[in-house]
């Protein structure tokens, strides 16, 4: 394979399922969503070696945290609250080669249950096995509080405004850091920057409080607030505007990307990785949402009428982007 | 790693996690068990290339049957009937190095499919990857009858009769035919033997049938009904018996055998891979379930008072298993 866009492979995938009793959403959106009173939803993702990550930026404990991160941010991403986690590693050579094969797995593991705590969520099962080279594929089922239906990617209407949570880039940042792009010494806030690329904090709480307060559409922005407002806006079947002007830039990327060349918004817009929120509300359940959460949100653009699309601007700008984020092949 | 037994980890991993709310079992089980009315079960094993097969004895279509087939067991195993499937793809070079990939990936989830239909599972989800090898991770959530509880490894009591679905050992069969270990000609069964190995098909209405009778435990025999019986065993806190001469033994697997020097009951009792249920049940629920069920059920020995372990005969003679089935090394 290797060649196709993961997109032509989901779409492929999807045109040959059926979705039978039980399931109230199948293939496309963050999770499914399992009928039940109160919903259950589940997301499977995976990281793999050479691919999500690499050991010479990666620890053992940093890919636990990250295969489980990224599945608590997608169940976050649909509302719900983690309840248990099951998880598949396969262990390439490199796990024990020059290391004691028990305490890489019990840093891997130590590291997944710390957040699993943290987050409420049970590491509940799963499978090992070796294998050529690494991978960690983890399921998270949660669970919406009583009476809070599951937030779709397609519920976005015109005129609702765009938001994100927190900042973003610095998993950017950090990772051009790790990789020794540049040097770290100009950069005062290298170490918070590498800790977002190695330990991203999934927004478990942010999640469930804007969908009991009734956002029309939620995804996280893994891949790209740029590519992921995209899918958001396809889904909805609506146009999006995202103003680069908005992008609520991490502390320190604007040194890193000075320093790469790079222009701030345009590396925080389509950098990735920062599991933050793309949110989709109307105007009026704004300021409820910003006093709901203990982290910033911020308004980056607007949902309209309109063919699918997404529309880049800075101001009152056209703006382009060389890359919308990442695009990933199978 | 690879060189550390499964089981070894698998204590490793159980003991750095803890249990939060919303779970009622975790690790250990086939299935881990979430609160709900009626309760949920979920499970997630995974098939890798070179560990678990390999491109010359099975093809797109039987990769992704079996790994879906094998999480089916698992959730059968607790009486559950399964609801929905999360699919991990990481598809290795091989894949799509001289076919078309997309006709690679369309057999693949075809097969799944054509499963999950027959068995009432929507496939809901998942994720793909490249990768340096083949892996599918499967998670597949299933629901309990209302009323009915999930049927643990740890129910079974001194006196309970040992029994188990189908017939055993036709997997193993078929491995040994799909690998050329002695040639097809002398077998009139080949073909069903191969299928056997290369599409098994999992107890997914047997189990819930057991459950809602109130069999005592319940686990699939994935690794060879020897080593599975004790576990169940281990788990129950009795010793166990098997007998032997009580194995049922599927058609065709005599002459394999025969031809390879090796035993029949042997080779169907530790073999593997063949997703039939044991089943730890009181005398009196004997008639009851065998009633209930469209396949044969065997009694093949007996749970007593006594240390955790398990007991070898031939009818009256002691006897000794050169291996008890599969321990998985990571």
């Amino acid at each position: 394979v290797h060649a196709v866009h993961e997109s032509a492979v989901i779409q492929l995938i999807a045109s040959r399922v059926g979705t039978r009793t039980g399931v109230d959403v199948g293939i496309g959106d963050d999770a499914a969503v399992i009928a039940c009173e109160p919903p259950l939803v589940a997301a499977h993702d995976m990281v793999v070696e050479d691919v999500h990550f690499r050991w010479g930026t990666s620890s053992p404990a940093d890919v636990g945290h990250t295969a489980l991160a990224v599945n608590l941010s997608d169940v976050a991403a649909m509302g719900a609250r983690p309840v248990a986690a099951l998880v598949g590693l396969a262990a390439g050579p490199d796990l024990g080669a020059d290391r004691d094969p028990s305490a890489v797995v019990a840093a891997l593991y130590g590291a997944m249950e710390e957040l699993a705590a943290a987050t409420g969520c049970t590491i509940a099962g799963g499978d090992t096995s070796s294998a050529a080279v690494t991978m960690v594929g983890v399921t998270v089922i949660g669970r919406m509080d009583p009476g809070v239906p599951p937030v779709l990617r397609s519920g976005g209407r015109p005129g609702d405004l765009v938001c994100v949570t927190g900042a973003l880039g610095a998993s950017w940042a950090g990772l051009a850091l790790l990789r020794g792009d540049l040097p770290a010494d100009g950069v005062p806030e290298a170490g918070a920057l590498r800790a977002a690329h190695r330990r991203p904090r999934p927004r478990t709480t942010e999640g469930p409080a804007l969908a009991s307060l009734g956002v029309a559409a939620m995804m996280d922005c893994s891949d790209g607030l740029a590519i992921d407002l995209e899918r958001l806006a396809r889904a909805s079947g609506v146009s999006a505007v995202l103003d680069l002007d908005s992008v609520p830039v991490a502390a320190g990327v604007a040194g890193v990307a000075a320093a790469l060349g790079r222009d701030p918004a345009e590396a925080a817009a389509t950098g990735g990785e920062d599991y933050e929120l793309v949110v989709a509300l109307p105007e009026a359940l704004l300021p409820h949402c910003r006093a709901a959460l203990g982290t910033p949100l911020t308004v980056v653009g607007r949902l309209d009428e309109g063919p699918p699309a997404l529309r880049v601007v800075r101001g009152a700008t056209p703006a382009t982007l060389e890359t919308l984020g990442w695009e990933h092949r199978v």
